[in-house]
């Protein structure tokens, strides 16, 4: 039984099917080729505007080059202070960006609180170069805790980037997995809100390595390719990429997978709910359950074979945990079986 | 009929059968996974000794990272002029390396010339702190224009490197290449020799994407977990690639393929070196040929559906090529088929 | 009437006076002459032991640089959440080490925690790529806001840093009058501590331009020189600095220069003790004092031509202002004068 | 009698004394006084034009942060071969801007020629990822071997830029004396050309640490001021460059020190071509003068107390020197008297 993170999990039948048709023959390498796009003009079917798409290696080559691309000089980006890309990336972000920070917003339930974010965007007045220049704002849908931003809460946001002239970027590492559950279209959620830059994971959702940055508006990309070339972040064999994403795609692949993700969590949730001795942390809104269990059934759960992390309580829920107990994360994939999720259940009980 | 370059290529059937055979299933990520390891193992047995390796998603990645891991303020690297991290990375070393820089070295038929680069390196008196210091040299072998350095040759550039106290990478994009040419063990051909870091590339030789880094001092490469990870060069289902490796090695596939690229290469040689209108640039060593054609003949092939690409001719054989003619550089690869190579011959009569 | 900043103040005449006498005659640049060698000899004097110092041009330069001679990819220096380098140095730590981060740690009246710091150090485990790993520890003594660490807090720390491995850096912009007023020698105040690294500024206390970055161990500092130079940092006419040192060693004027911005503090904060319109906002220690007062006094002061700046309350003291009040910063400097500061408190009154 | 470097002279006694005139009182730092404004707009006088005007602490800074104003990913820039910013800088420029790399072009007596450039620059063809982009030409004036761009020559490269739409940085470290050579103003020297950025250094020729980047087209800057605070280039006590600069320009003092060292050059130079034992390398047209001498006169002269450096003889003019030669370099500055020079000519006799 495996809880541990859906990039556990491997990839989907249809995309490895995908992946042999397209292994032989010849093709133009580095996203020259026809295929590659073909692929790439999905993307605009898909968003229903002429967006900018760039295949990389990783989320955090998408969410760094993102932040790359509107670059300024001591500029820093507002993010949720337990955004991956400041928990999680050791630094890249501002390696990409020769330095540029990350600052931290509180916000409950792993959300930017607008009021915080003004707070700390105006902490830097214009022109004021002794503490830098906003550069960004960052926010993550599902969140690193499994919840969702509602289409109002990233519209909120969105209005504080437009207030300040600042590009939003998402970060979308369990992009499908917040769609399906919000029921929404990708314009929905992303442009039609506000947001201007995407980071298109599908990696977690049944691909192998399949990371796409996408940028609302062509323009502000003009120098990615450049940015992306000078990062090793240039596929040769690029087709690879743009082959997962032709089955990802195909017949609702992606929704399909997510949905089966979230389903699962929620399952899962219920079980929690339901069972005696585990309490639910807060509530699943994607493919992430987070529960708190006491110290003895972690220990027994353990031997018992289900994969699964502790994780650090976070800061504005410090109080959530009791001594003898421990905060644990239970994540769904596309790979999650309902059999599964019920023998969990049934051990926690 | 494709000569355009060994990354037009597809993937070798056994390594796509690979990849699927280990599809699905749960896997710890970031390279933690048992099969992860020993597959880095397996390296251990190829370089009959203890190394270190670390999977990048790009042959720029892995020479660029090579650079990082040896960094030094101001430093300075040596590469032959027309090496690849030099012409064709976008700048990628110096960005990794927070703008140390690449020196030029001139030498004949592609290869760093010792004398030349004794010199470059006497341009960086120790302590002189207005000319930067030296922090490493890089060959490339198979090189750019598909010569080889010979053994003893590596060893003339190893000793440099020993004088100097600079370690001596290996930009192996076309490692097998060139093994196999040379008739050469990995080991002979890197520490043996005092090869210190290799670029082990493998996408060019029928993997899609599976590139290495290859510490042959394990010490030297302490800090590269953190360096890759901050690089962005970090897959989380990293297994994909240690599968593409685990097909690469079995049975000898990789030198299989190397050697069918090779022979191709051979054979289309001897069919230029007897073909009226058709010359050789040089001697090819590896599986890249190169050749001048006049103009009008270059246009013929095209219209005849035969892709390649026209060369610059190297700075050191700038009258090699007359006003109405052309240099072209023609690839072969595992996925070469000799029907195809003899079309390409009767084309060129 | 000025309190606004001791870098509004001018320079000393002593140092003037010593700056005229070196300026005629040839004298070898870039720090290389022997009247500059024999004024890096006097720091050895001062510090009781061989130090390595290095001239710059700012606060800010000998702060990022103190980092960059530590750095480590995906880095992580500890400092308070006030401290200068994170606050109003426009990311110049990040950017001189190439992304590491600064990491803010909470603590009562400027200083860091103890507890605090190890928990934030707890954040980064050993070898656990995702985080990042410690690289450095900085203390500021004065502290941002006129206090100072005792002899045994930076004892407290510089153990932490010891524990850990980590490099201790001391942000010494107002170094001097930490000295005088804990009454310390400069060995006692560093590396009989356990500080490694210092960043001694003068430039505060009655020079023009005059910082020195400190090393305790020469060894940490062998890059720095390549360092210093590919930042920019490395004067031609180096003596001018020289120059300036060796006035303000001279006859203890650095120490008697702080004496006096200290005693004017002093009978500043007696002054405003003594005021009934007007409270202390906390113990000053060094030369800044810092007060609270009522909006329409704040007014009245400016148009009387009192010249000093509001400054932000702490994160840590929310509650310490009213809605119709304002938190002031009051410094002092060599150049402040008794009859100047009797003034003041006259005005408020 | 010493010929070093005009780095190696101190400071004129007009720019002591109004150094010693601003040193007492309080003033606004960061270059926020009404002194530092006045200054500034004393550049728009002198430029003819409305100019944006930044103070660095070194030629080195204001070459790098030139470049850093213009930077673009995987950029280019183009200078001669023997250009300062590329031979005697430890890297800065790349350095400032996180890997752009400088491409040496090459071009007889110092200077960069036009026809070379634009093969250099035809070598990155629009968009083309792998090769990467240019960004800026830069040119020496007068050069780093003394030598003089004529008017038509800058005008010349300026064409050129305007061709590849990019901007033309000329290295001014001895400017004012490349302006009293020719006989031009400011304007014309620079902008009426074509020159975009300046670097206007002061130090070279009578000041301390005078060195001011200058954009003719202020919008090309608008963010250098936090560029320049993040290169920790920004002065707290800014005044004291403020006030060398005053006394610089007052009544032309700047144009009379230059003069004094390139009269005394002309006169070393008419004294070298009398000499039976000393050739000139080539024609003095600043402050230095390039001799080359037998190395038993060298030997003699050092004994004998002259100071001067040996010079690596240009890889243009590889057969300049014989073996039993060397090249040497002689530089005049304001400081330079004629009893001296006369001195060294009977010497050389």
């Amino acid at each position: 039984m495996n809880f541990a993170s859906d990039n556990w999990a491997g990839v989907h039948p249809a995309i490895s099917e995908r992946l042999l048709e397209v292994s032989s023959g010849f093709s133009a390498p580095y996203g020259a080729s026809d295929f590659d796009k073909k692929i790439e003009l999905r993307f605009n079917e898909i968003f229903e505007r002429e967006v900018a798409v760039y295949f990389v290696s990783t989320g955090t080559a998408a969410n760094s080059l993102a932040l790359a691309a509107v670059n300024r000089p001591g500029g820093v980006s507002f993010c949720h202070r337990e955004a991956h890309m400041l928990e999680d990336e050791c630094g890249a972000p501002e390696f990409f960006t020769h330095g540029a920070r990350l600052a931290p917003v509180d916000g409950d339930n792993g959300k930017v609180d607008a009021n915080h974010l003004k707070t700390e965007i105006e902490r830097f007045p214009p022109n004021f170069v002794h503490a830098g220049q906003p550069m960004a704002i960052s926010i993550t849908q599902a969140t690193e805790i499994g919840t969702l931003y509602k289409i109002d809460e990233i519209e909120q946001i969105a209005n504080i980037a437009k207030d300040y002239d600042l590009p939003l970027h998402m970060d979308g590492a369990r992009f499908a997995n917040a769609l399906v559950s919000l029921n929404l279209t990708p314009a929905e959620m992303t442009w039609k809100r506000g947001v201007d830059i995407l980071s298109f994971g599908a990696t977690k959702n049944g691909c192998w390595c399949a990371e796409a940055l996408v940028f609302m508006n062509p323009e502000v990309a003009k120098d990615l390719p450049f940015i992306r070339k000078r990062a090793a972040q240039l596929f040769s064999k690029s087709r690879f990429i743009a082959a997962q994403f032709d089955a990802y795609f195909k017949n609702d692949l992606w929704l399909q997978m997510a949905s089966q993700a979230n389903a699962m969590a929620q399952h899962l949730q219920l079980g929690i709910l339901n069972s005696k001795n585990t309490r639910l942390a807060w509530k699943a809104e994607a493919n992430e359950v987070f529960a708190i269990i006491d110290k003895a059934t972690n220990d027994r759960l353990q031997k018992q074979g289900v994969v699964f992390y502790q994780w650090n309580t976070p800061r504005s829920k410090g109080d959530l945990v009791d001594k003898n107990e421990v905060l644990i994360r239970l994540v769904t994939s596309f790979a999650s079986e309902k059999a599964e999720v019920e023998g969990l259940i049934a051990l926690l009980d």
